[in-house]
């Protein structure tokens, strides 16, 4: 597996962006997130997305450049139609606008609609934290994208709604919880189909509603679902997987998961919280940074070696691939570097 | 198991409440919220709770009468202190003011310390549906009540902390999500032990990490701890837990869970969203009703009757306990008599 630096793939990345239509600005705000994605340990919404969103452009489905319009606003509250350009653009200007609101009025609320697929939800609420706030974005498929079966029921009903979480802290990194509600995202099942192995029984359910093993469930007709989270108690993840839905997609105009939706991309609910209009961010960064070292403090239980805090091993992660480089899968590196050249891109 | 009337259940614990020195509005409030857990069929903080606060006044850690101040205050935000009254009145209260912050300025968050135990969350979001809000609340146990292991970690470091989410439908019932981030509440656990049952693996570890089916590895020392929920991602719930726990804990001034905390009581997040700075109510309600109907339509998976909303089961419940009345077990209706004769309310 080749290791590439960010500089290069970051060059490469917005070079390729581009030269298809993307202003210099969405290139690098589109490829500094994939690439921080990759970076931080996310590979299944890192590089290897590159291609997916060339093809979004070159299909018409990402339009470049598109004009990213407020439709309804109140001093806390905006509605942000992303006009089909790139999710992570529309998702970067949502989240801008809701800490734009959060300064002046210590809350803002962001819902986006007509926005593509905006990659890995936990980048966001960084940039909240990066403010002194606390960051929180929901999505749902925007009507579509359904993989999940609900608790107790057969079939693709939801997409597995997520969740992203971010509080500064006094450490070097911030608290961030970013999580499906599916037990493992559809990738991890793909992974494994393509890897020719068995995946554990809690992930999926066959297309009769049973746990499988076989991957293969996933992919070929009548296709199985993947399941909520919680093992036992799933309707717990279910439950979360409905109110993420309500909160993206009846909040903006882009709707709930629905059977045949038009389209598919993201729905989403931003907000961003000014620490500073409950006590000193100072004192808050100080009481989240003991809440790290006491939970961190814990004795390991069997066949663990630390406990980690949400946001903790995507930061060592992140320190690690700085210095040493990205790891990019053979296929997906060859693949990049045929449309690089097919598109006049140096490599 | 005696069965005993609505009005019957409010009248005893309204006079039990006011004779320990309550106002009557105090009493309204705590009773009618116990009485309402109780006919949504959420056994565990209803009417078995009379005397706990019972208990509670005392021994003088609840306070009747208590002053509740805003101590710090924007247009969007607050800060509630409860002074250690009523935690039921205080949690009201808090919902009360972000309300009245949402009508004004579209979204408001109140956090709250110095707070007795609030009991089931769920019945606060439910103010804010009744004026066409979404409603949100989690908590955490004020720094203590701790019982719940880490993700990979040995020993009660957190509480079970709980999430509440509402949204007003079209439908008889409003969606509401009421989750703890415990597989299990420890009530479960030591109701197995009243009745001498053992408990799925997946409830609890035992002092040394271990899943254990024997309740009473919760109780005895060196004592066991409940486990976040997930299965075999219970990095999420754990995660889960971690957000609500700085959002109640750290943007109040009750502080993150920690060893040792002086008290324990509910440190609150409290957050109204009016609908109608996205989209008109009924539209709203609409999207939500034909969400609802279409999870419903889901085939119900092999040992499942029906797919259920967040909520759904709560109102049907309600539904029949409000026409038949609440059973009450034995030894709990049996205390509740004791100490009426005791403090002369009739029965």
């Amino acid at each position: 597996m080749p290791i590439i630096s960010v500089e290069e793939l970051t060059r490469i990345g917005q070079e390729l962006y581009q030269k298809l239509g993307a202003s210099p600005e969405e290139a690098t705000i589109v490829v500094d997130l994939l690439v921080e994605s990759s970076l931080a340990g996310h590979d299944s919404h890192g590089i290897r997305r590159f291609l997916q969103y060339v093809a979004g452009i070159r299909t018409g489905k990402i339009v470049p450049k598109a004009k990213l319009e407020i439709e309804m606003e109140t001093p806390t509250t905006a509605i942000l139609n992303g006009n089909w350009g790139f999710g992570h653009v529309t998702a970067v200007k949502a989240m801008k606008i809701a800490i734009q609101k959060a300064q002046e009025a210590s809350i803002g609320i962001v819902t986006v609609h007509q926005c593509n697929h905006v990659g890995r939800l936990g980048g966001y609420p960084l940039m909240a934290t990066n403010q002194g706030m606390a960051g929180i974005v929901s999505n749902n498929g925007h009507g579509g994208d359904l993989s999940m079966a609900p608790w107790g029921g057969v079939g693709r009903i939801l997409p597995p709604n997520s969740l992203a979480v971010a509080f500064p802290s006094d450490h070097d990194f911030p608290v961030v919880l970013d999580l499906t509600t599916a037990v493992a995202a559809g990738g991890k099942v793909r992974l494994a189909l393509e890897r020719g192995e068995k995946i554990p029984k809690e992930w999926l359910l066959d297309a009769k509603g049973r746990p499988t093993t076989d991957p293969t469930a996933y992919v070929t007709d009548p296709r199985g679902s993947l399941q909520p989270f919680g093992g036992t108690v799933g309707h717990k993840g279910f439950g979360l997987a409905i109110v993420l839905d309500i909160l993206s997609g009846a909040l903006s105009p882009a709707g709930c998961s629905r059977m045949n939706a038009e389209v598919s991309g993201n729905a989403l609910f931003v907000q961003a919280i000014r620490i500073e209009a409950f006590k000193p961010l100072v004192e808050f960064k100080a009481e989240v940074g003991q809440f790290i070292n006491y939970i961190k403090s814990t004795t390991p239980a069997p066949g663990f070696d630390e406990v980690m805090v949400p946001g903790e091993r995507s930061y060592k992660t992140r320190i690690h691939r700085l210095k040493e480089g990205i790891p990019v899968e053979d296929e997906t590196w060859s693949d990049i570097c045929t449309v690089a050249q097919d598109l006049g891109v140096k490599l």
